[in-house]
């Protein structure tokens, strides 16, 4: 029995089986079998996944790349720049930890040089044509570095050349309101002004000049905007400290526009259509050349005249006078000129962005972009290579990941290493004026990492109000450098924070108005949702505007490692808070774009523009009602599309909805963007750059401003006409977020 | 033995059923089971019930919407405007054959009438003041519509009021090149010219004008340009046939630009900033008035001078002088001037889009947008009312498809019944002005169905290229109107064709590169793929540049029903091959959307640069090289594209995938797009309109044409940049078709 039991159950159980089989693999179920790529496409970010990507960045190959990156100047298409390009295009095309492609793009870009063979000259002499002084025409030799002679000569870019003397005055930042309250006291016809680097543009400091007839212009960096007094170079400033050796000079573009200035709106290829040199914009009508501090003060330190306003007074010690014009009597250089002899040329040459992508597994066709340039004005040890160095970590970390089989992003990752981004954001404007439409319609978000570390003391970031969460995110996620107990998060909430009516004290986030950096050809050519970070000092306990050794022979290796980031660790923490973003942008199954956040930081521009504006509007007949209808449509549906995303299922539905509500995510920043109701570079209505220091639309701040102070009807015209691009962008963007039919 | 083994069987086979039972259900394959959605992302035309969509379309009904439309004249933002608008909402809104939804949406826009109190006159007077000929101010009624209170006096909108008088001299049609010609011949200052329709814009013929001093312009139809001789209202036209009687005044808005005269770029809300009236630009710079040829025979036989060119004589039975200025001395004219008082005014009225939608299935963030205008001049029979006449039949079906639940769309089907076209085509402008990001980022196709039929003869289409192959395949399935052997294209095919060079002979499909109808603000402004289609009368049988009642208070039902579609059977055909189209766009899988046919046309066009500018331009060393490796990257891009789609199993793979290919095939124009370089309301750089009549890129052949003229430097570096914006708005066409990483 028990055996024929046995047998009837085995029996019993085989056909059970059987049975199984067929009705698991023989009968098609109703609704067929799930596709193969169903997973794939439900698939959010994997947050364990991530954690070992970011375990694996090494703050001693950031250190090593560094060093490598900045063994010599790398000026934009000098031999220093292709020795980068080639260390870029080696380690993404590593076959083990490279990306999927890497390749080179070429753009024929107008650039500014001095002439090594007639360097520019500052002097003072006297009517006798004898040189009373000679400002120094290198800076001062403290390590190897500074000897190299592929150290550009300090030099303002795009400055015309010439000959030009005249007696000195002093005109502080050189602003619009300096110089006229200048010539209130002094004859300007045929002087040069000396002026300090900050308070306005570096091109505006001669474009403001040139009107009151001043022949030339001086900028040096008044020590107490840079290194908080007087320093001398004995033990005070580097090598013995992080501060600017007196002889130190700030290089810089002197441009008021960005991109190749040869072709406004078109990619610069050589075949390309260019205007004339004689009819670019935005450049210095007149010769201007920096100086350092130690020669400044020789000069206004000699001036005579009346004394200037108490907020003109920098950190030397001796009064700073208007300038008689002139020296004072009393000095050796009574009497005598400044004299400026320019030989700075201008020419088209060979600009090299590197490129590199890791195609997304599930849409490929949307990219988030992560960027940097590579050129710099010397060694650029902070600026850029600090960035540089934590792309190739990153990179490295992400195409070993890659390569292994371990992960592919979700959305197409787009590496760019700028060139000639210290000309005027040359590469990077170029690109997105090669690729407009392609990058406009498939591009989530754009990443700059550009100064990466020039402290070690707390985060900083810039960007669309959208991208706070994922960056608060990514930031509580790693460790603060050298302090075990506290997340990156929890030290930028310490050094910089604001109260929002809906999180409470969170860090502040700036907003990217201007255009310090690559991120401005896509936030406001493009319009495209974007993010800017660095790791920066402690600005309660210096007023240092950023790192003392900017742009000068002192932005080395040595300079980075003893005074900035000693072991890398603050490196390492950027890195991974920028690949945490990075990653969380390319995988998330919902982008993280919160346009709830965006609505705040709306309102806040309306509450202000309100206080400020309102009643004087009211009085020209100029309603802000539509500005607030839109403000609110805004408001309303990011609470709306919000809702969506919490009550759907958007694992289990159909990818055409979760791409749906990505695609309205995606675009929102793009209907910000009026073109021909707003042209110019600047065409994003929200963050174009404002002239004043208002907390609010700079359009609508700038034509109010105007109008007050010239009182005409078409100034008001004008106020009234931004209320409604801006009111329709606003409205604009608020359709894009609203259900889509 | 039996009955055990049954035992053991049915026992078995129990056994074996719970296992499959088991099996089928209670086991998740390994990859989960098919989604719910799976099937409707892959579906693609159902051409079975495309068909049965079809059969729905009834010409009865159409007839009646026609005559429910053409009650009474419906001019922009009068009563019977107002009337059409309830009727559109009515049916739209139908429980039983509605849409989704429905809805209005006002703009305050600058409309311009003639005072009813102080009609328009039109006199010659002698010397001492005594009206010699006053011309006649109403079109003579032959039918009660004529009687019609509602019929607004023949005029000029946007002409400004005024009163001027002078002697009268003929200038042809008014363009450059005529007034040029006459001014060697006769003084022109202090003049009133007359000039014909046709040959230019209607503005441009008074701001041609102006410069030469005229005072005044009358326009009036040429017999020889509408009824193909002089003919009398005996027997020989209206009501007789479809000719113009000798009293029939075409209306028209006279200006250059399209939208919103006050509020350009912004959308015409109630607050919206308004340009002052003073600062339009594009419309008659003095008065300008439409007279019938039965006042402009009187005038023109009766003028002095020399004779005018063979080319510049027209159907009268007399001979077309230049004019002395002025009369024949023979004549009961001589030394009599020709006086206009012009009385109209300009006026901000509330202008109504009706808006409705059936919402998109699978991919309601994908628009395909049907529209018309509603507003006509007088009754409108046929402009635009055969069109509106046509949607309404439309809308039906697809709207009982949709409350029967026997059919949804793919994607978002949006109706638009515009406002004010004929002041401008204000209403669909404001609307793309109002949504302008929304509709960029959504809109796969927009489909215009205006004067929907002028006559019984062929199919007539206009369009982006890569359309040609989805109205070829409607036109296929569509039988042509009272043959019935013989498919729409069958009869398109005999009365235009042109062979391609890949599929030889073929119908001839237009391009929109005018500004003739609402498609202009999708197509030139938005970059949205376009097509414009109507059926049409024998060419080869007739002069007539359009039926002969257009704008005029003889475009009514009577006409219509008699002269052009007895029966509306023509309207049936169109209904059902525009309805083809429709389906098709809004339901296909793949986007019928065909790359390569947009290649051919980029290659033709080229050939033609090549064959007419190449040398010259050479000389000038401007190389054509960039256009000719863009073109030919964008066929190669073209091709790929193809390759993909044709090698994929899309209906099998992931929805993004053919997603993503969409897209390609959706943004691909608005790639032509290039705001900032190519600026204006004019901004697709293939298609934007062209001054001359070459077969080729429009903005290098007026460039090429002024360069030649003028022979000026900035001229030719004009062409240069032109070539340079087109080569790359074409490599960024090639762009988003290619691969998109």
């Amino acid at each position: 029995m028990i055996k024929r039991v046995l047998i009837g159950l085995l029996c019993g159980a085989a056909v059970l089986t059987a049975g199984i089989l067929i009705g698991h693999y023989g009968i098609e179920k109703s609704s067929g079998s799930a596709p193969a790529w169903a997973k794939d496409v439900s698939q959010d970010v994997d947050e364990r996944l991530l954690e070992e990507i970011l375990s694996e960045v090494d703050n001693v190959h950031i250190q090593e790349n560094l060093r490598e990156l900045t063994k010599v100047p790398h000026m934009a298409t000098t031999a220093g720049d292709e020795e980068t390009v080639q260390l870029m295009l080696e380690r993404w095309q590593d076959p083990e930890s490279g990306l999927d492609q890497a390749w080179r793009e070429e753009h024929m870009v107008y650039l500014s040089f001095p002439d090594p063979d007639r360097p520019n000259k500052v002097t003072v002499v006297n009517s006798s044509n004898t040189v009373l002084h000679m400002v120094r025409e290198k800076e001062k030799a403290y390590t190897p570095d500074q000897m190299d002679p592929a150290v550009v000569q300090p030099y303002a870019a795009y400055s015309p050349a010439g000959k030009v003397q005249g007696k000195l005055v002093y005109a502080n930042y050189g602003t619009v309101g300096d110089y006229l309250l200048l010539s209130q006291t002094v004859a300007l016809k045929g002087t040069i002004a000396i002026t300090r680097y900050g308070g306005a543009g570096r091109a505006d400091k001669a474009i403001n000049a040139a009107p009151h007839g001043i022949l030339g212009v001086l900028v040096y960096t008044d020590p107490l905007d840079i290194n908080d007094s007087f320093m001398s170079d004995t033990n005070e400033t580097y090598p013995h400290s992080w501060y600017m050796p007196p002889s130190g000079v700030e290089r810089g573009s002197f441009t008021s526009t960005y991109g190749d200035l040869l072709t406004p709106y078109l990619a610069a290829k050589e075949e390309t259509y260019r205007i004339p040199v004689k009819d670019i914009t935005g450049v210095p009508p007149i010769p201007i050349q920096p100086i350092g501090f130690e020669d400044a003060y020789v000069l206004i330190c000699e001036l005579g005249g009346k004394q200037s306003l108490q907020e003109w007074q920098g950190g030397f010690n001796c009064t700073y006078n208007f300038g008689g014009p002139g020296f004072r009597p009393s000095s050796a250089f009574h009497s005598s000129d400044v004299k400026l002899d320019i030989f700075n040329y201008g020419k088209v040459k060979n600009s090299s962005n590197v490129m590199g992508v890791i195609r997304g597994g599930v849409e490929p066709d949307r990219y988030v972009i992560y960027g940097n340039h590579r050129d710099s004005w010397v060694h650029g040890a902070i600026d850029p290579s600090s960035g540089t160095s934590v792309m190739l970590e990153l990179t490295r970390v992400l195409g070993m990941m890659v390569k292994q089989g371990k992960w592919r992003p979700r959305r197409s990752i787009i590496f760019g290493s700028w060139g000639a981004e210290e000309f005027g954001l040359i590469g990077s404007t170029e690109y997105t004026e090669q690729y407009f439409t392609k990058l406009s319609e498939r591009t989530v978000a754009y990443i700059n990492v550009d100064i990466a570390v020039q402290g070690n003391v707390s985060l900083q970031a810039s960007g669309m109000p959208s991208l706070q969460n994922v960056i608060f995110k990514a930031a509580k996620q790693v460790k603060a450098p050298g302090v075990d107990s506290m997340s990156v998060y929890d030290k930028w909430l310490q050094y910089s924070n604001r109260t929002s009516p809906v999180y409470g004290p969170i860090p502040r986030m700036g907003y990217l108005t201007g255009a310090g950096s690559d991120y401005a050809p896509f936030v406001h050519y493009l319009g495209i949702t974007s993010l800017d970070i660095s790791y920066t000092f402690d600005r309660s306990k210096t007023k240092a505007r950023i790192y003392p050794a900017y742009h000068t022979a002192y932005d080395t290796f040595d300079y980075s490692s003893k005074f900035i980031d000693p072991g890398f660790y603050t490196h390492q923490a950027i890195t991974k808070t920028a690949g945490s973003v990075l990653v969380r942008l390319a995988d998330s199954l919902v982008l993280p774009i919160n346009c709830s956040d965006y609505a705040e930081s709306l309102e806040d521009y309306l509450r202000w523009a309100m206080m400020l504006y309102e009643n004087n509007l009211l009085a020209m007949n100029i309603s802000m009602e539509p500005i607030k209808r839109a403000v609110s449509s805004f408001r309303s549906a990011a609470t709306r599309l919000e809702q969506v995303i919490r009550s759907s299922d958007l694992a289990n539905e159909t990818p055409l909805k979760v791409r749906k509500i990505n695609d309205q995510l995606m675009l929102l920043d793009r209907a910000f963007l009026n073109p021909p109701a707003f042209p110019s570079q600047y065409r994003h209505v929200i963050w174009a750059p404002i002239e004043t220091s208002m907390q609010t639309f700079p359009g609508l701040s700038d034509t109010y401003l105007r109008a007050m102070s010239s009182g005409k009807a078409t100034a008001w015209a004008k106020v009234h006409q931004l209320v409604s691009v801006m009111s329709q962008a606003i409205e604009g963007a608020a359709n894009m977020l609203f259900d889509v039919i």
